[in-house]
């Protein structure tokens, strides 16, 4: 294996900003479910090849750390990061293709709760792809973090609500089943986020 | 950011015993939902309070880590102590939180094995509590783990037997659901005591 | 405590291959619940035996960990790694557990997604197995994790599609909240087969 002796950071930067984009693409696909006659089956399939892309930088992550002699920072924390972004990823993923394979959006409509989830989760991909960048200086980071954080706590609470709602008697037991499922992967998806937060944290204050 | 230059390990310890010691008070409340005619309302609110409370010694312990030189062990695992003994408080306050949320308190009673679980989390909760002083020796450290571990063992065993009763037919569908969310949140707790003990393991070996 | 100062590299390497070959006993058990006229309580009970042989495996591993000087890898992974190869342990007696627990086996035939799960989990057993040795020389383990990720997400297609026919109608409720159950460990063995692999993964990068 040929490895670059100069440090050649700018690529790991890059690397991380385009993961934490296809985050920002996720979660604006899952915002159009919300929307009336929306064909689930595309957005599903539209996720997927988001996922997909994702798993390829991912990889490309890995090579990279794997064929670089010095890395920005500690190698086992680009590590982490990359797979918590991916994981992120899997649980928006995750999100649409329940919808999809358990005929949710025959329903009327999902209930606002989801919706709530959906939004708390645009902001923190938006957050987080503005973030990335300035790993790069390691400044500014710490609204990031706190913001995203403090996020996660509403997501929490509107899961929550979601969870009340959907023990409500409101829908069937079979139903209620199905959309706890993508509730849990909302609230996983919240929560990933959350783990990249603290893994920037963590970077930032070793840097310090 | 000003450092201290000579160890101030006291705060450091200190934090942990406070943030070990509201999860004592935390499974004491829990002890009460047990009593006849309890306010489940306020039981729940004294739990987001504590658990507020255990928010601010983390963010506290944070901004400790991060202005002090010389930590007494590894930053890293001071971190992760600290975050997880954090979680813990999370599942406390789920437990009261989503049985008041629920309305299951308007049951006759809540199953045996729920006040099983509760028993064990504070039986745990005291054992962690007497433990974190002993850090500063790094002494006698080894029975609180294992026993912590075994404690982890009747919890999962008394888990398992509330879900073969959950699931016996006793209780219509709905029910089921609400319950078997207030008996994960007590299974994780049961379980992040257990991440605690292991995380006390690893920092006394590493110091042996 | 004595430690020994000349590596007693082997003694690691056979502690993770013998850990390794209890997980293939395991998956073959979970096997033997496809056979017709099995006798459940027989296999679950088996189980829970190579269950406990697993733990005494990865506490003498602990053991050594701490009494010897020089380990042939970071004691971090050490410990984590063999943390890991129990967790999968965990999973496949709680599958074996709770299927004679919840009088699942009464049901006339388990769903045939259950057990392409429990053949994706035979094939990652085997692969581990066979990759542990290979440990002592770093050679040759790519294909491992490469194979064994790829497992996994065909575990992850199973898990879903077997949600959906759980979530079909084709169960009561409570029928389907027991198999459920059974469900999340078969996927959760899968994930941790997973989570082996990349601890190996990570070792090995960092040896190479």
């Amino acid at each position: 294996m040929k490895f670059s002796f100069r440090p050649t950071e700018g690529a790991f930067y890059e690397l991380f900003t385009k993961a934490a984009y296809n985050l920002v693409r996720g979660t604006e696909l899952l915002n159009e479910l919300a929307l009336p006659g929306v064909d689930v089956q595309s957005v599903s399939e539209r996720l997927t090849e988001v996922e997909h892309d994702s798993d390829q930088l991912t990889h490309e992550l890995y090579k990279k750390i794997n064929s670089t002699f010095i890395t920005p920072f500690d190698r086992e924390d680009i590590y982490r990061l990359g797979s918590q972004l991916d994981d992120v990823m899997d649980h928006l993923e995750a999100v649409g293709s329940l919808l999809y394979l358990y005929g949710l959006t025959k329903l009327p409509a999902l209930p606002r709760e989801m919706h709530e989830l959906v939004a708390v989760l645009d902001q923190q991909a938006k957050l987080t792809a503005d973030a990335m960048p300035r790993l790069r200086t390691m400044k500014a980071l710490e609204d990031y973090w706190i913001e995203c954080n403090r996020l996660e706590n509403d997501g929490d609470r509107a899961y929550r609500m979601l969870l009340v709602r959907l023990f409500s008697g409101e829908y069937d037991a079979l139903t209620v089943l199905k959309m706890k499922e993508v509730a849990d992967e909302l609230e996983a998806a919240c929560d990933a986020f959350e783990h990249v937060a603290n893994t920037v944290e963590t970077i930032a204050v070793k840097e310090s």
